[in-house]
């Protein structure tokens, strides 16, 4: 089902992986859905629409099947979003998927991973299949039943 | 991927159908999902969350591979949800699907097609896959998220 | 602090009152705040934002000083909002505060009340003072706080 | 109307003042009603509901009749919600009523207004009324229909 043309997704470059004992790689996830959601904690339309739909994902989905991931993507107020703002931010809204901080980039506000994949700011969604394809590549908040239905497919999806 | 143990979804007992120029008949429609949506026009749940639902399914898959019907099922104040009434309603709230009302049963308040569906209440959403099979059947309101997840991996499947 | 300028409210002329053991008068009301929510049981505007609106006015402050009522203006689909299908309403919607059916008027679709407060349609609220004047007169939905501020004006005048 | 017995306001203490050219004494507001809004940056409730409110109220009423005033007081992540935290919090949610960044206090967490309202968290409302005398005092969320009731009598009373 899945065609020859799909990107593959990039690895993440990550400087600290926080709500997680071990830092993930996406290689070792092949098999899962995985559902990258890239944001910043400052970010309104994250806070009040993306972040809330991840939660909702992460708890409706079984962790074997499926993946959320939350990277932190700082391409602005730099010294407002550090990291133990993050995870202040994590503790006072209940976070609790595991959530990578994007790599500052020398000489470019953007950090690695958000270069990586082009986003075009935040929230964006990022679906990857069980072998690795960037399915679904989304700037700005997108409704429940579309993602919905996008991870039911994903999921449905053999692997091989 | 469907199991031999499904129920297939028995047809539909309509005394009027509203929105369609053709009588419906599930068997027709082999080879597309079915979204059966069956309400009370005076149901408040159903008309704050499962008929907005239906609206927004019925735009969101295009309607060669997803199919959105409404069922009218009045098991309670038959004389103030009549035929006249549900017209009004669906002028007024914009619903442009088709909608089938419910055969009343002689000696039983409960009309033919609920008792059939063995439904409990409204609203209540049945989803009937490719080869009329019935998927899912929950009574309350299911959020878009798991609905549109069922939704995806119906589609998905092949149908054979 | 009431101008003179102020229209006096008129009389209402109902059919038919329910929620209430005695028909209401808004002269017998003299001394209190008046909140009058003119609707229609079809009109998703009413149901959505200005019967819920009303429900909290109606809890949210003592009846001793101010009273909310509402008003069922059919203007259209006569057939589908009879009595009946209103009582079957309020039951479902489960609408405690008092509730009077506008007088139908001979030759307009437009009943009594509607027509002697020159309603432009559904909803409409209307305040009405201690001494009976109109002091807001309103089509469509007013969010909550400027209604309450409205309410806390009204209430804090002294009659006299 | 202004029971002798209410508690007049204390003065603010603030380290900085953002959204104004001048620094903001309570004493020289007299004559007009003052909404208060202490809250934190990272507080999920102040972000959902509090802060949207001030912003409501803030457009509202005229500012020569009503001020609203932001109260950071951070009394728990101290090193997440610095000053520039703040300023970029306050551009990206467009907040435009003025805001002073509670004084801290040597050897307590909780800063200096914050004691001296005795407020036992935030979200918390205070209304000051026109002669300076707090007459409405709330930890959480109060809706709007309450705030716009208390803000109504609050605008209404003669201030002598």
């Amino acid at each position: 089902m899945n065609d020859i043309s799909y990107e593959q997704a990039p690895d993440l470059s990550v400087s600290l992986w926080l709500n997680t004992p071990n830092d993930i790689s996406l290689t070792s996830l092949r098999g899962r859905v995985i559902v990258l959601h890239a944001f910043q904690m400052l970010c309104p339309a994250c806070v009040s629409h993306a972040l809330p739909q991840a939660k909702a994902i992460h708890q409706a989905f079984p962790p074997d099947r499926l993946c959320v991931i939350g990277l932190h993507t700082v391409f602005e107020h730099h010294d407002a979003m550090t990291p133990i703002a993050l995870k202040a931010f994590i503790h006072e809204y209940r976070l609790s998927f595991p959530i990578g901080i994007d790599q500052d980039a020398p000489d470019n506000p953007i950090p690695i991973t958000m270069q990586a994949y082009r986003l075009q700011g935040t929230p964006s969604l990022i679906l990857i299949d069980k072998i690795g394809n960037i399915r679904l590549h989304h700037f700005g908040h997108l409704d429940d039943l579309h993602v919905g239905a996008a991870i039911g497919q994903l999921l449905t999806e053999k692997p091989g």
